[in-house]
């Protein structure tokens, strides 16, 4: 039977890395930055006429009205952030925006497509590395058309470990993040690392460069793309207490096997966030 | 007047080449990991046979026994690391092990070169990322041949403040390093970052990427090529309780400008390390 998305996923590529050239060009001129939620959550005009990009021209393409999309910058303007049956378009134009404000290595485009709420494809175009990891499912996972899988570490002592600090500084928060951190690194594992973009790094767990990441303060449009990446990969997702992952409950983590994922389960220190789906929109 | 050094100069940038293209040829094959200070301190034989290359390459082209050398994996063997007023060039084969053995985006190779203890040139080639970084004395930084300078960001709070947790896990030092880095994190800075390696977490200094790095345990061969760069960018150089930089101290401060050195500074807890020069070499 034909692949009944394999238009969006084709064309999910393609829009991915046009949104990267723009995003690539934009990197020189880009001086106004604007912060969202606090002091160093930002965003830059680039961010939202990207996101205009992605969804303009995938509505043009697809544009019976049956698709549904929940962009970064379209949430941050009040649009819902909803995941229904209907397909759905879950797209983070810039995920690394940080990143992108210094000219720091890692910039991503993210777009995932979901139906029936399960995720059919993920697409992270990490630009500045010229990098197109994509992942049908069903299908395996690649970079730049070579499949790649997760590492086979089992060993918690020869691992890299990928978090993030986010955005919040929150002292409770804060302070959770670090005492996990010091947790982990002294298991001991060989590293710890944090790209500064969530969908790069699940494309590093995905193409065994880090045995797992995981975070909590993330959104659905960072992981969903990577989500699929990282489980056609070989790796698998849950939640940071072990349980089921759920891709909009802001908590997740991504990793190679479930020896590995366990492991440090075991050490994160949990604190609260409002899920992307709340009813109210405060977060 | 000519350039005295320009030969070592451009031949150093052509060993460092060379020495890259093995390293990346190698990634594949490199099982073979041994510690050597501690569980997580790695070497592999890519480290030694890339040493090897870059020394004996030097030994000929240079070989009029004048030149000094100073390598990570010589010093690792019993050689001294005395820093003299001869010629000496400054070498780390692999900065990064850790990322090399996981395939991690960031393996670096440093090379420098000193004469009557003033460094005259480095050169960092991050391999997996193919940008040559090189900077002579005087003369400018550059990468990929474009020249490079440091962040003109006054603003610590919108600064990106890279460090590294090292290899040592002794609780008291990696309580310090966590505490230094969450208190910086709370000035609020924009981010912390870490690529893994030092030397080009330099690079990324002096190209503007990050406002500063800081580090206490790195060896005077992680950073020394680096350093000409950080400071032909733009950039300076001190130790962490704001005192002069002494390249053979394994404590340093590299960044865009003096605002935001102090800045940093000022949160550092500093711990003890044993010099590199240090008569006895139990490090």
């Amino acid at each position: 039977m034909a692949d009944p998305w394999q238009n969006e996923y084709d064309f999910a590529v393609q829009v991915a890395r046009v949104a990267g050239a723009v995003i690539r060009n934009a990197g020189e001129d880009e001086t106004k930055v604007q912060t969202k939620s606090c002091a160093v959550d930002l965003v830059t005009q680039t961010d939202e006429r990207v996101e205009k990009i992605i969804i303009g021209s995938l509505k043009e393409q697809f544009g019976n009205g049956t698709h549904c999309f929940i962009g970064e910058e379209s949430v941050a303007k009040g649009e819902p952030c909803i995941l229904t049956d209907k397909p759905t378009w879950i797209i983070d134009p810039v995920d690394g925006t940080t990143n992108f404000v210094h000219g720091f290595p890692f910039v991503a485009v993210s777009i995932a497509f979901a139906v029936n709420k399960e995720l059919e494809f993920g697409v992270v175009y990490s630009c500045l590395e010229d990098k197109m990891y994509k992942a049908r499912k069903g299908k395996g996972a690649f970079c730049n058309d070579e499949p790649i899988k997760v590492s086979d570490v089992n060993d918690i002592n020869k691992s890299i470990i990928i978090s993030e600090h986010g955005t919040d500084r929150s002292i409770e928060k804060v302070t959770k993040i670090f005492s996990t951190m010091q947790k982990i690194l002294c298991i001991p594992v060989h590293g710890l690392r944090g790209s500064g973009t969530a969908a790069t790094n699940m494309c590093l767990v995905a193409s065994g460069a880090s045995e797992a990441f995981f975070e909590i303060g993330i959104h659905c449009w960072d992981i969903a793309a990577g989500a699929v990446i990282v489980k056609e990969a070989g790796g698998l997702l849950l939640d940071v207490d072990g349980g089921p992952f759920d891709l909009m409950s802001r908590r997740m983590v991504s990793a190679n096997n479930k020896v590995i994922a366990d492991r440090i389960i075991k050490e994160i220190e949990i604190f609260q966030v409002v899920r992307d789906d709340a009813p109210i929109q405060k977060k």
